[in-house]
C-alpha cells in the first residue's frame, strides 16, 4: 500500500470540521495530521467531541505560530471563521506553498474584491488568493478544482439553490426576474458558538425567519446566478431556522420562459445530474424531504406543477453539514489530490 | 350572576376539540354541558386527555341518535371530520334551530357550491346552510358574525396568510399577479388521526413540504383574496410540516403597486390593525417568530423590505390551534352570544 | 376597586423572570411596577422577550443605585443568579423593611449555615436573613408562608421530589435507605446563560445525566427528607436533560417499610393532597407525563406496584418554570398577601 | 474477487429492517437478495424509505408462499413482529434447512418455554427451533454465535443494560437485590406502526414512562442476570420515552458488594470490554450520551461513584438501531458467515 495523504483540519472544535473528522476517519486514502483549534488547543478531540473518544486523533494544537513549513501536510481543511481564514491561510501558502486547501469559510467565494469589499465592509486581505481561489461547486466547475491550490468551497445555502437553478438558468428555461429562494435550514448551519438565540430552549418548538432582505449568502448567489444566465440575476433569497440539527429545504419557484413548462424543467435537471453521484432529481411530482438525505452527500431535487399557469415549485435538500459543507469539501479534495470522487463519501443516509 | 351559557364541542377527542375544552374550561361566561366522541363514548375526557384529569367535565357521549331537541345548548362547536359535519348540523339545527354553530372544519368555508364540489368531488350534503353559513374571519366580517346563526371557522393557513393580505389587496397595494405565499405549519395541524407519516420517528428532525401545487386550503384563499381584490386571484401557495407541535408561520412575497413602497405597506397594515385585540403589527423590518404566540389567540405580522426594488417580505405567525382554530372559534363565540369579544382569550403565549 | 399590589421582578431577563411576567399580566389583584435586567437596562421587556410586545410593561432598569426606600414596592420576585441575590436582597430589605420577598434563587433556602458553606464552598453574605427565611413549599409550610416577610421558593428538582416523598416519609412508610430519584428536566431548568453544552444542536436528538453523584439540589433534599423522617436521609438522586423546553419528570423507587403495600402508600398520597389545588394523585397504577402539566402549576403523582416485592415505583411529573420556580412564587406571593391561593394560577395546562 | 453472501431482510418496511438494508448496502462481502414486506408487497423501497431512491435494491415481496428453498439466501434477517416470526422461520428453516437467520423479534430469546409462556400468555410454536437458538449478545456469546444457524438477536433495552451488568454480576462486584436500571429509549424503539400515542403532536416537547412494573424486555433481563449471577436475579426496571428519534441511555443504580468501591466496578468493566471492538468504557466518572453513539455500534459505559456510601452509579448509551438492533443483527452475521466482526460496521457516530 502508497502511504496515504497527509490532511489538517483547522478549527477542528466547532461542526464542519468534526465533521471533515467523521468523514476523513473512515476515508480509505487520508490519515489525519493535523488538528487546530485555539481556545482547545492541549486538549485531545474527545474532550470536544466525545464521539471520538474510541478513536486515535492528534491532539488539538493552536495555529498560533505553528510551522506550517515543516508539517508536511498535503491538503488542509479550512474551517475557521470569517477573515481569521484569510490571515491564516495567507501565512499557511507563503510557507508551504505545496499545501493544498478547501476553505470552509466564505472568505474566497466572491471573486469579485469590490463585491467582497461591499458585503463585508472591508477590504479583503489576501487579494491575490482570492484571484486564484476556484468555487468548488463540483458539479459545474469540475474541470477547474482538479487543477486548483485553493479551492472556495461553497455555502450549505447556495449549493442547495444553486444545484437546481444553474441549469435552469444555463438552459434559458426559466425568467430570471421572478425566482423567490424560500430557505429553511437545520440549527448546525449557525454554527457552534455559545449565543442565547441558538440555546434549545430558544429555538425548540418554534419556527421563523431571520436576516430577511439582506442574508450574506446572496452574494454568492447573485455571482453564480448572473453567470449561468449572462446577465444580472438578483433573486428573493429569504432564510429559516427549523428546530432540527441538520438539513436545508429549499423551495423555489419559478416561471418557465416560452415553451418550458413544469415537465420540460425537470427534463433539464433529469439530463443535468444523469451522470452525478451526489445529485439525485426525484419523479416528476415527487418532492424531496431532509431527513431522507441526512448524513449523506447527496442532494435531492424535485419539480412539481404550480396551479399558477407556466409556474413550477422546486424542492432541493441536502445536510447542511455534509454536502452544505464538509462532505462538499471532501469531494473537492478527492478531485484535487487524485482520489475517485466518491471515496469517503459512500454513506447512506441515517434516516429515521 | 345570571346564567351561563350552555356549550357542546362535537368531536372532543381531536386536538381542536380538546382546544377548545382548554379555553372553554376558564371562560367566565359559559359551562361546557356536552362532549361528544364517537368512538370514544362512555369515556372520560381525561381517558382522552390525561391534562384533564383533575376538573369535571361530562361523559363523552355518541352523536349518533343525540336528542338536539332537548338539550338546551346555546353554541356548539363542531370540530368533526369533514363531510361528517354536514350531516350532523344539517339534523342538529333541524332540531333545534336555536343552537347556534361555530364550525371548524372546512364544510361550510366555501360559499359558492360549484367551488366546492369541484374541490372536494361531490355535491354540498347542505347547500340551505351552506348559504346561510358566514365566513368566520372576525376582522374582516365582524358584522355578519354578530347576527350569525352558524359560522364557518377559517382554516389555519388561510386566517395566518388572509390576515397580512387582505388589508392590501382591499387597498390595491400589491400585485395579485405576484403573490408567493410559503407557509410552514407545526403538527397538531395534521390533526390526531394515527398515520404513519405522522409518527415521531418519521417528522423529528427533518422538513418537507406536502400538497404542493393542490392543496384543498387554495379554494378559501381563491375565494376570500378575489372578494378582497375584486378580480380574480390565484396565488402560489406551499404549505409544509416544521417539527414542532403548534405555529404557522406563512412567508409572503409581494410586489407593491405603484407608489406603494414596503414602508407604505406595513403603513397600511398598522392602521388596519391599530385597534384589534389580536392581531399585532411588529415595527417595520421586524419579523415574527411562531413561539412567541404560543398558546394565545394572537397573529403577529411584521414587514421588511427585500433587496429586489419593489418588493416586499411579509411574515405571519399564529398558534394553528389557537387564533387558527378554537380560539378563533370561541372569538366569533362571544360575538354572537354578546360576550365581550375577548372573554376567556385573555391568556399570554407560552414562552419558552 | 381597591388598589392593586404593586409588584416587582428582578431578573426579568431570564426564564423564571419572564414566566413571573407571564402570570403576573393575567393576576387580578397585582400590576406591575418594575422589571430589572441588568445587562438589557433600558431596554423594553418586548426586546428580551418579543412575546411581551403587545402589552404595556415598565422598561427594564438596573439594580445599581435602584432606590428601593421610595419604590413603594409590596412584593418582590428575586429572579437573580446565585450569589448576587443575597447581597441584593440584603440591601433592598434594609431599605425597605416592609417589601416582602420571594426569592427564586437557591441562596435562601438551606437554613443550616455550615450546610450552605459546605455546598456553596463560602460563607453566608446574609445570615439573618438566612434565618429569617421561610422555605416555600407551599403544601408543608403553608401556615408558615402566611406570615413571612422573606420566603425561600423551593429548587424545581426538588419540589418533584419531595412532594411526593415527603408524606410517605413523615408516615415512615418506606424505607429512607433505599430511595432513588431518577430525574428528567426540560431544558429551560438550565436557565438562558449562553453556554455551547445547551445549543440546540447539542442537545436535541440526545439524551444524557449530568451533576452525577454531586448535584447542588441534593442539599435542599438532604434537609427536608430528614426533617421530614425525623432522621438522616440521603437519597440517589441524578439529574438528566431531555431534549424538551419544560417539565421534570421523577422517576422515584422504593421500598415500604411493614404493612406498607404499593397501595397503602398511593392512599397515603391521595389523603396529604385531597384538599390541595395544585396537586394531583392519579389512579393508583397511573403514571404521570410531564406533557400534561405543561404551562399549568399542578404536579400529576402517581404510585406503581413494582414487580420486586415490595417496592413501588412512584413518578411525580410538573412544569419546572410553573410549580417548579414561578407558578410556585406566585402562590406564596398569594398567601403573603392575602389573596386567594389559587389567583392568577387557574391555566390549563397546555397540550398538545 | 469471490462471490457475495446472499442476504434477505423479512420485514423491511419497518425500521430494524430498513436499518439492515443501510448498513448492508454498505457492507463488503453481502448482496441484498431478497426484501420482503407483505402490506408493501410489489413497491419499490423507495417507496417506503424515499432515503433509499438512489440505489438499486429488489422489490418489496411478500413472505405468503414464497419459495425459500430455491431463493439461494446465505442468511436472513427476521424483523417482523412477534409471533409472525415463529411461523415464518419454522416453514423458512424446514424449507431451506441452510440458511442461516438473525431473528431480530423476541420470539427466540428465552431459552426456557415455561418462561415465554408465561411472559406471551400462549405456547412457543416452534419449541424445537427455540431451543437450537443461539443468545446474540455477541460479546458474552461469541463462541456459540460462530457455530449457530439460528440466532435470537437481543433487544435494545436489555443490551444496553446487560453490557454494564453482566461482567459485574458475574464477578459478583454487585448486590443482585439492589439493581435498579432507569431507562430511556428514543422513540424509533416503539416500531413504525401507526399509533396515536406515537404521533409527533402526542411525543414532542413530553416525557413518560410506560409499561412500569411490567414490561417483556424484564423476561431477558431475568434470564440473563440470573445466568450470570448463579441465582434469581429480579431487577427494578422502568422504561421511559425522549422525543427523539435514536439511542437509549440507561442509568443503573448498584451497591457494591464488599471491597468493591465504585473504582473497582469501572476496573471490572474496563478490563471486560478492552478488547471489544463495540463497548468503549469511558474514563471513571465520565457519563455517556446517546447522541455519541448515534448511528455507530458502539455502546459507551461510565462508571460514577455515587454520595450514597458504597453505591455507584452507571450510565450506558447505545442507539437503539444499531447495537441495540440491526447493527447487532449484522455483527452476528459477520460472525455466523465468517468475515471480519466489523465488517461494514464501521461507521463514525454522526454528532450533532
Amino acid at each position: 500500500m502508497t502511504s496515504k495523504a497527509r490532511i489538517g483540519v483547522l478549527g477542528a472544535s466547532g461542526y464542519t470540521g468534526s465533521e471533515c473528522v467523521r468523514l476523513l476517519l473512515r476515508h480509505p486514502h487520508v490519515e489525519i495530521a493535523l488538528l487546530t483549534a485555539d481556545r482547545r488547543a492541549g486538549q485531545a478531540m474527545r474532550d470536544v467531541f466525545p464521539q471520538f473518544s474510541p478513536y486515535e486523533l492528534p491532539k488539538l494544537v493552536s495555529l498560533e505560530g505553528f510551522d506550517w513549513k515543516n508539517a508536511g501536510l498535503d491538503l488542509v481543511f479550512g474551517a475557521l471563521p470569517h477573515a481569521t481564514t484569510q490571515k491564516v491561510l495567507k501565512e499557511l501558502l507563503a510557507q508551504a506553498p505545496k499545501t493544498k486547501v478547501v476553505d470552509l469559510s466564505a472568505d474566497f467565494r466572491l471573486a469579485d474584491p469590490a463585491a467582497y469589499a461591499r458585503w463585508y465592509g472591508h477590504e479583503h486581505h489576501a487579494v491575490e488568493l482570492q484571484k486564484e481561489a476556484v468555487y468548488g461547486l463540483v458539479e459545474v466547475y469540475r474541470p477547474d478544482v482538479v487543477k486548483a491550490r485553493l479551492v472556495a468551497n461553497p455555502g450549505c445555502y447556495t449549493t442547495c439553490a444553486q444545484l437546481p437553478l444553474i441549469p435552469l438558468l444555463k438552459a434559458r428555461a426559466i425568467d430570471p426576474d421572478e425566482i423567490v429562494v424560500d430557505a429553511k435550514s437545520g440549527m448546525t448551519g449557525a454554527g457552534r458558538a455559545a449565543r442565547e438565540s441558538m440555546l434549545f430552549s430558544e429555538v425548540s418548538e418554534g419556527f421563523n425567519a431571520y436576516g430577511v432582505g439582506h442574508h450574506r449568502h446572496m452574494a454568492e448567489l447573485d455571482q453564480e446566478f448572473s453567470k449561468a444566465a449572462g446577465r444580472e440575476v438578483v433573486v428573493s433569497f429569504t432564510p429559516h431556522l427549523v428546530p432540527m440539527n441538520r438539513g436545508i429545504l429549499s423551495t423555489i419557484y419559478v416561471r418557465g420562459t416560452k415553451n418550458h413548462l413544469p415537465e420540460s424543467l425537470h427534463e433539464i435537471l433529469l439530463k443535468a445530474y444523469a451522470k452525478e453521484a451526489f445529485v439525485h432529481v426525484l419523479p416528476f411530482g415527487e418532492m424531496p424531504q431532509t431527513r431522507h438525505v441526512r448524513g449523506s452527500n447527496l442532494t435531492f431535487i424535485g419539480v412539481t406543477k404550480d396551479r399558477v399557469a407556466g409556474r413550477a415549485i422546486i424542492g432541493s435538500a441536502l445536510d447542511n453539514l455534509v454536502k452544505g459543507a464538509s462532505g462538499q469539501a471532501i469531494q473537492n479534495m478527492n478531485l484535487m489530490l487524485g482520489f475517485p470522487e466518491a471515496a469517503g463519501l459512500e454513506q447512506v443516509a441515517l434516516f429515521p
